[in-house]
């Protein structure tokens, strides 16, 4: 978080609240924009940068801004952009920004004088150390402008069909097409990331019409792309994808070449749905959802180990001091996105993240407290949605799913908390009502299980309070062995439908040692992805529907995203739950391998570990380990192992 | 405030707030940009338009809109900019537009379904009817971009002076020059609101280099232009004045010729002052700051009666909802804001407006509230400035001022809060709790006079808290003569010496029938300037001094304002105490008169009413009094004449 060169600053959290509210505005359907349908912040119009240096000789620098504004050295005003002197002793430089459309941001050239850490940033109300990323580093830079790399994709097939030619890229791309034409003036551009999509020029989800070479193609999701009424020959097209690069330390390779398969294609998934956020999908919605992104960091935890990304979703999902509405209007969501701060911290061990963030969890956990009743339960109020998943459930009074959150976010305040050294005993008394009532309440001892919401006396059960039970560790053996078999392996309870809430699932039955049968769920449902010739993982799958049928979602034809992130969820399943590699102190400072891998023969996986990785080998049941780092242990088969830096650890 | 007529429509505010911020980041000085120091809102990024029609017949129309988003009718989304039908039966419509850097904004063409009043706005927190401003009603028009009028002004004088040339324009203009050169290359242009100030190449406040007549020239406000190092003949300038065109209903001829000037640059001052909205000056700050645009307000009642400058810089001073900081950081002017929308609503009785503000009027005062003490007083926080004035003023605790101020807003809600038959018994308590300890705290018996301040124990009297108790009635008569004799008339009591008070003290001697003397101080202090040649009033005028110090201001030589808002306040004062008219119900449904009008010999003045006006005549001791409305009394010498509407009272 901290550096030591100069990089471009800004009011800490701006630059991702103004690129989150562009993100959100991104959406495009059929010719129309589609903005997101929350109140959606902006970031800070007026910033001051604020620092004293001591100096021993005069020193030279230069103020570059975005924005209109002027430097002050002891109070007297200078211009931006000039190179500007400091004498000897203390020099208290204020530089003033003010921006009417973009972000409020300084890059300081000089040998001493540097936009390095240690810059105050003010927006006339709160003062906090300014934030910068690790994109934008340079002067010539532009922090309100991506520089996405690009790479030149050609089409693997031109084919002459309906009266037109079909493009097939062969991936799915996300960016901008160059057009050459021979013959026509200009044609018509369909897209889709199926075939069938791409054919339906009345009704693909994209479509842009009267395009020439010279023509801006706005940037889109796709993999084929069809224009009608032209001859093979007198249209090519060559695509030109964006993205932010990352690296990826990890790796998966077995003897099951379709497990693999499901590696490579999860991996590829996750990569397109996080460019500078984790987005939901590439081609629909494109917005920053926190359900999504909570999961998709569990993915990236185990595959590109990204923190940046992470850190800039969390910003961007928060938004400015003041609460207008829970994230996403979804009340669920904001109590998941403090707890994944706490799953930020316990990958990275990044106590600077946290203490800048921390205010932030702190007026979102005590906006939850306001919608709390006298048992200490979370009401949804007008307005609020009260989502858990789009099963039907019993929410006639306050529901279970919620309490087991709210829970959860007390936990976090505590732990958080006492890291930073903050007082937190109320969230510990909050906690100890809570749960002491959730058991009470919503604890059905008959039916070894959570009811959803007791004041309406249905007690009805779902799988989903019982789930998160399991995962958030609310209930003794006794209580998850009741809740395994009375609801997770009760076929009698509604089955889960929606992939969000699978990916939930399938962590729980892992927890609970199911991984034979999640093991049986991977090959099914993703590998029926695969079957259908997928080439990145889906929003939902449903093995019984073939044809056009499978891209319909929402009542629209072609409303499934094909490119969603939470599609990626196997990486988790496989790195957590099967690998078995889990951080036990913050940052990976120490870290546990608990390996359940009887469905493997042969394994070769690499998985990120907080500056380091972790290699897990497998042949003719000898396991083999090796970390980069020390810390790490291993409990195999009722033995627990010591991990030495770069020693290979052997396992007969 | 209501249209029949389609305008362009926004989230109510927005279009104020967002201009508002615009114009705090317009000052510069000396080639350097100035944004205003304190917290600015921006207007929301994300609104939805909501209107349900019940149709008989199929109608037509056509969104046109600022910014990315669709058009929904019955739940089914359109593009914008298409024309769509509407069937019969009853038409829900949404329209979502969200604007990544400005206003998100719809115009709708149609003859039955058109962006006339009756639309619903949010920001997907809060819904409130959508605000519209006549400055916005064609749908080719713009809402982010003000469509300002233009004049030619030529030079009255050319002059070969210091080895250049020296233009005078002979007015003050607020606008861009177009150059004409024969023989150098480019030029540089030093501006002057002086000839002091434009030739003094090195210091004068704005500067461009390198200009030619192709080089855009920012919009300034100057009278002279002085061009250095070229000859006479070789370079001409003319000026492109901009301005938002107004009505001026009011006149004032009298037989004293400096008055009449008086009266006539005060006018040019308050017009320049106020395109959009009220600004303190035209060179410098070019901002919106509370405390002046009070007083602007009262200057404009008497003159050109323009409610809807008065409504946008309500507007754009309250921003949004959250209230961050006091307004321009100054705790006295969020309250004075306050009290302007009582005087506003007496000016105009626009219920619409203060239906529209009263949230946000009682979410200010809220904001006070929790900054009082025990006994009520309002104290600073960290961060608060309590200024009420310049002056020495012993502020070691709760200020007397400050107080009155805020029992004057517990009245402005008690006054306003009925109209809109609102619960206001609890700033009845505040009221009576507050006056209370102002009398036992801060009324000093022995010195007939408030002190400024208890906590200290010093006891010392300035004039600004007795002032106040005069303007709002927080006395009674015998208090009222003691204030006038112990601290207005008292020589040992330090003298007002900015404007701004000024402005408050002449009211209150008028007030207390001292017009006389203020009279002479018009002659004095406003004929003063215009002895030095002004064309426009000045932020402060000492006639002790003369030459280049007369200029100098804030410790800059060319620091003053020559043409500042507040300059204009003999119109308030003639026109509410010397004509003596002013509103005794709301919008002037009733009004009266109190002519004080002894040192005029003869008299023919216009005065604006809402939706009228009122002529006052006097020659021979006679006095004409016509009013275009009934409602109107005239109270002289003792006696009260009931006005009827277009019939000239003669009063011998």
């Amino acid at each position: 978080m901290r550096t030591k060169n100069s990089a471009w600053l800004w009011y800490p959290g701006d630059f991702e609240i103004h690129q989150g509210m562009l993100q959100n505005f991104r959406r495009e359907e059929r010719g129309m924009g589609w903005p997101a349908y929350w109140y959606i912040d902006d970031c800070n119009r007026n910033v001051k940068f604020m620092r004293t240096y001591q100096l021993k000789e005069s020193t030279q620098f230069t103020v570059h801004a975005k924005g209109t504004g002027y430097v002050a050295i002891n109070e007297r005003k200078y211009r931006l952009g000039d190179k500007l002197t400091c004498e000897p002793g203390e020099n208290q430089i204020e530089i003033h920004v003010g921006n009417i459309s973009g972000l409020p941001s300084i890059y300081i050239e000089g040998s001493v004088i540097k936009s390095d850490s240690g810059w105050i940033a003010s927006n006339f109300v709160n003062d906090a150390p300014a934030g910068h990323d690790p994109l934008f580093t340079q002067p010539y830079q532009d922090p309100n402008v991506i520089d996405y790399q690009t790479k030149m994709v050609v089409p693997v097939s031109r084919q002459a069909v309906d009266g037109g030619v079909l493009f097939d890229f062969g991936r799915a791309v996300n960016g901008t097409l160059t057009v050459t034409l021979a013959g026509p003036r200009s044609v018509t551009l369909c897209y889709g990331e199926s075939e069938t999509e791409a054919r339906d020029v009345e009704r693909c989800y994209y479509k842009q019409e009267s395009v020439n070479s010279t023509t801006p193609i706005r940037k889109r999701a796709f993999r084929y792309v069809f224009v009608p009424n032209v001859e093979l020959g007198n249209v090519d097209l060559t695509a030109i994808h964006e993205f932010v690069p990352k690296t990826n330390p990890s790796s998966f390779k077995s003897d099951n070449k379709l497990i693999n398969q499901i590696w490579d294609v999860s991996t590829e998934t996750l990569n397109l749905c996080s460019d500078v956020f984790f987005i939901d999908g590439i081609k629909r919605d494109r917005w920053i959802w926190a359900g999504d992104a909570y999961q998709a960091n569990f993915i990236n935890q185990y595959s590109f180990f990204n923190e940046d990304i992470d850190k800039r979703t969390l910003l961007a999902l928060r938004g400015q001091e003041d609460i207008k509405q829970h994230m996403n209007t979804i009340v669920d969501y904001s109590m998941l996105w403090v707890i994944g701060i706490l799953n930020h911290y316990q990958m990275t061990g990044d106590k600077d993240f946290l203490e800048m963030i921390y205010p932030k969890m702190e007026s979102m956990v005590q906006y939850f407290i306001k919608q709390t009743n006298d048992k200490g339960f979370i009401y949804g109020r007008k307005n609020d949605w009260i989502f858990v998943d789009w099963s039907e459930m019993d929410k006639d009074g306050t529901v279970a799913a919620e309490q087991i959150l709210l829970l959860e976010d007390y936990k976090t305040m505590l732990a958080c908390g006492k890291v930073l050294g903050k007082e937190v005993d109320t969230y510990q008394k909050k906690y100890d009502q809570l749960y002491s009532n959730l058991m009470t309440y919503f604890w059905d001892d008959e039916k070894g299980a959570f009811i959803d919401c007791y004041e309406s006396g249905k007690r009805h059960v779902t799988r989903h309070a019982n789930i998160f039970a399991i995962l958030f560790d609310m209930v003794d053996e006794d209580k998850q062995q009741s809740i395994l078999n009375n609801v997770l392996l009760n076929d009698d309870i509604t089955q889960i439908t929606t992939p969000y809430f699978k990916f939930f699932e399938q962590d729980a039955l892992c927890k609970l040692g199911e991984q034979k049968r999640v093991y049986q769920v991977l090959l099914n449902y993703w590998g029926g992805m695969l079957d259908r010739g997928a080439v990145t993982f889906w929003e939902e799958f449903d093995p019984s529907q073939h044809g056009k049928e499978m891209y319909a979602m929402y009542g629209d034809p072609y409303g499934k995203s094909l490119c969603h992130a939470w599609g990626a969820s196997p990486i988790y399943l496989l790195g957590r739950h099967f690998i078995g590699l889990r951080p036990t102190e913050p940052g990976y400072k120490t870290f546990k391998l608990t390996p359940v891998l009887d469905e493997f023969k042969k394994l070769h996986t690499v998985m990120p570990i907080k500056d380091g990785t972790v290699t897990v080998d497998k042949t003719n049941e000898q396991l083999t380990i090796t970390a980069s780092r020390a810390g790490g242990s291993v409990d195999y088969k009722g033995q627990t192992y010591e991990l030495k830096a770069n020693q290979p650890t052997v396992i007969a």
